[in-house]
């Protein structure tokens, strides 16, 4: 048997150490899979003294990650640290340059450095992998790497924060509003302090960025996202939702169009019978759509721990393999830049829901604003409960819910912006983008 | 850039001419994607003179698939001839005899020769894939290969077979019986003239023997699974699962038990809520239960010209960039015996659905029946509507329904062998178990 693949891993969370435990405990069952056994032979933490339940006594201890990346003893760094920036950048690059492959769970780091740190990893030729920057546990980059080789992909999209799919599916299930689900998703751990970089989607959009890149052959390039967050969504149109057949997720999307690759992040009604929207709390999804193939989905434990720290493992475990592919799935040469669609020209279908005031001719002036952008109207629902979050200033506004046919974003914000200016409306109309399944 | 890999493929049909199309339509991205082009240099089949609409005319014609196995101008054999005896075994022999890796989409052949090809492959040090003879472009055995590496798994199962799942889907929907919704699938080409293979089980039989391989690092054993199929569902059974909370699903398992591994293929209750019951149509699904880990679903196309073709692709793309793990996911040498669970001692709740005479003491006498046996029942329903199949002989009596707390195999049988020596019953009782998400 080959010589044992020797294991660094600079940061002992929850993930790290979890990691650690799950090297010794699967020792030979990984040796046997992997024809050569796996070792972690050096750490790198924060603190040296805190107990955190694992044996690292055998391990050479670093307290600088950049001094682990370059130990010689080492043959691939794992960098659990998180973070875009430093130390964690500068470790990977010390790991690269030095001919180590590198496992990460960062999808910070990758989201904003991806292409310069592939590079370094092709010049090297060395591995580097993060199956658990994306969705964990769920094997979408592996997936998108190697297992649909054969087929052109038009469209990624799903749900990739279960922090956010947590307090939607609450919202639905026990019609509480937003900031009490959150509140709820704080106390059982679901949410962070600041939960701001879960739900306003930006940990959607750098999960997105590093998928799209795998699916289109395409640089990754966080900035050429649309973010919206789910803080505006009320259980109001998630009653409004059900009642016409579908149900709000937050989705990460990336799309080819005529016009460029669509990537956005924004609450999304979903068909109920779309695989994806059957997906419930903390759970992640994500379905492929490629040439000729009925969509493919993936669903599982987007978070944790474990999750993370299996997808870590078996990273590590195809380096022991052998298995060294393009970061991306390609040379970096063959990257192509992101030809950006603006959002501004999405097409798709439009729920709009507003409180119009009951008075006459605001019905007629509605259809006019529509009409003069060519939207067509799939259905138009006014029922008193649909607003039933309005307070006193709203008693004498009746809630008018429009799902619009396919139409252009751009078209639809002028003929709110026009409503808004004939004052026949209170409030800011809430609008939610329709995804076809 | 290295040389080109030459594939040579046996069998031309959909998804050998589908293949053939792709491998020239999707050559540069391949090639970027691999580090070395793909070609196909050769093929295989009955008739040279067929129209195929694919461009034969660069590629050598063999008639006999040994003589193109051992052809020493290709590297990798493609085997898509179908059937578990010869020519398909021999051919694959004479490829990986002769220093060639093979990739099949030939269940039957994995399922009943899988180790003595595995063998071979390993002696050879070549690759042996099989990823389209699964769930053709799920990637569940590249999942359970290289995915879940550092997890044991416990328990997978799943929707193998599209036929039934279609059959069963138009049963429930439109409350149609079996043997229409079988016309209706032939109609639609999605079930064979003689539908026997895949509506008795032994096609999910099949597919699961390679997964529960894979999944638990046996050897491959089609003579240890249970097999039932679904040829005696009713649409009162469909509907008294669906007022249960249930649906039902022709589903493999195998499960790690303390007395061994237990692998069946049966119709099954399973939760509505569970990811699979929601997979509808001709589409496959499959859950994997791994240790300290939610469960990870993967839905999509299980058979298909295409999704076989895709799969088999991306085996090739795996070989191309080197990558040529153990077929089994492990050494032959660690590949343990099945250790059979015996079918009489699996433990679970069942679903059992009698036609009672309707007359005193009936009731007394199947309750008193299941208590000798001690099954505790969580739901009994006695209800006409829920045995409307009924004709004219079985005009007294009334359709009972039962679902037990988890019992065994073995008590449900003796309690219905002892009911039915009672006389209290018309027919055979409906039984189907349920499984747990």
């Amino acid at each position: 048997m080959a010589a044992s693949l020797k294991v660094g891993v600079a940061g002992l969370g929850t993930v790290g150490t979890t990691l650690v435990a799950q090297v010794v405990r699967r020792h030979e069952v990984l040796a046997a899979r992997c024809g050569r056994a796996i070792e972690v032979t050096a750490v790198c933490a924060r603190s040296r003294n805190k107990d955190r339940g694992v044996d690292l006594k055998k391990m050479k201890w670093f307290a600088d990650p950049v001094e682990l990346a370059r130990d010689p003893g080492i043959d691939v760094f794992v960098e659990l640290m998180g973070g875009a920036g430093d130390p964690a950048k500068r470790a990977v690059e010390a790991a690269l340059s030095s001919g180590k492959s590198v496992v990460t769970a960062n999808k910070a780091l990758l989201a904003k450095h991806g292409v310069k740190l592939a590079t370094l990893a092709e010049r090297n030729r060395v591995a580097l992998n993060f199956e658990a920057a994306a969705v964990a546990a769920v094997p979408i980059v592996k997936t998108l790497r190697e297992g649909l080789s054969g087929n052109a992909v038009h469209r990624i999209y799903g749900i990739l924060n279960g922090t956010c799919n947590y307090i939607l599916s609450r919202m639905e299930h026990e019609r509480m509003p937003f900031a009490e689900c959150l509140k709820e998703a704080q106390r059982l751990g679901y949410a962070e302090a600041d939960p701001t970089f879960d739900i306003e989607g930006h940990d959607t959009a750098q999960k997105l960025a590093i998928l799209a890149s795998l699916a289109f052959g395409t640089r990754v390039e966080q900035s050429a996202i649309y973010v919206e967050g789910i803080s505006s969504i009320t259980p109001a149109d998630l009653m409004a939702a059900d009642e016409l057949g579908y149900r709000v997720k937050l989705l990460g999307v990336a799309v080819k169009t005529p016009k460029g690759i669509e990537q956005r992040v924004h609450p999304t009604m979903l068909r109920k019978d779309s695989p994806i929207a059957q997906v419930m709390g903390v759970t992640n999804a994500a379905t492929i759509d490629a040439e000729g193939l009925d969509p493919l989905t993936l669903v599982g434990p987007g978070a944790g721990g474990m999750a993370t720290a299996s997808a870590v493992l078996s990273d590590i475990a195809d380096i022991a393999r052998g298995q060294t592919g393009a970061p991306f799935g390609r040379p970096i040469a063959r990257l192509a830049a992101v030809r950006k669609a603006p959002m501004q020209r999405h097409e798709g279908g439009y729920y709009i829901r507003m409180l119009a005031r009951d008075k006459p001719g605001t019905a007629a002036t509605i259809a006019t604003r529509l009409a003069e952008q060519e939207i067509s109207l799939e259905s138009i629902v006014q029922r008193p409960h649909l607003g039933e979050e309005g307070g006193e200033a709203k008693a004498r506004s009746v809630p008018v819910i429009l799902v619009t046919y396919a139409t252009t974003e751009d078209a639809v914000r002028k003929a709110l912006a026009a409503v808004g200016r004939d004052r026949v409306i209170s409030g800011r109309p809430q609008v939610i983008r329709i995804e076809k399944n």
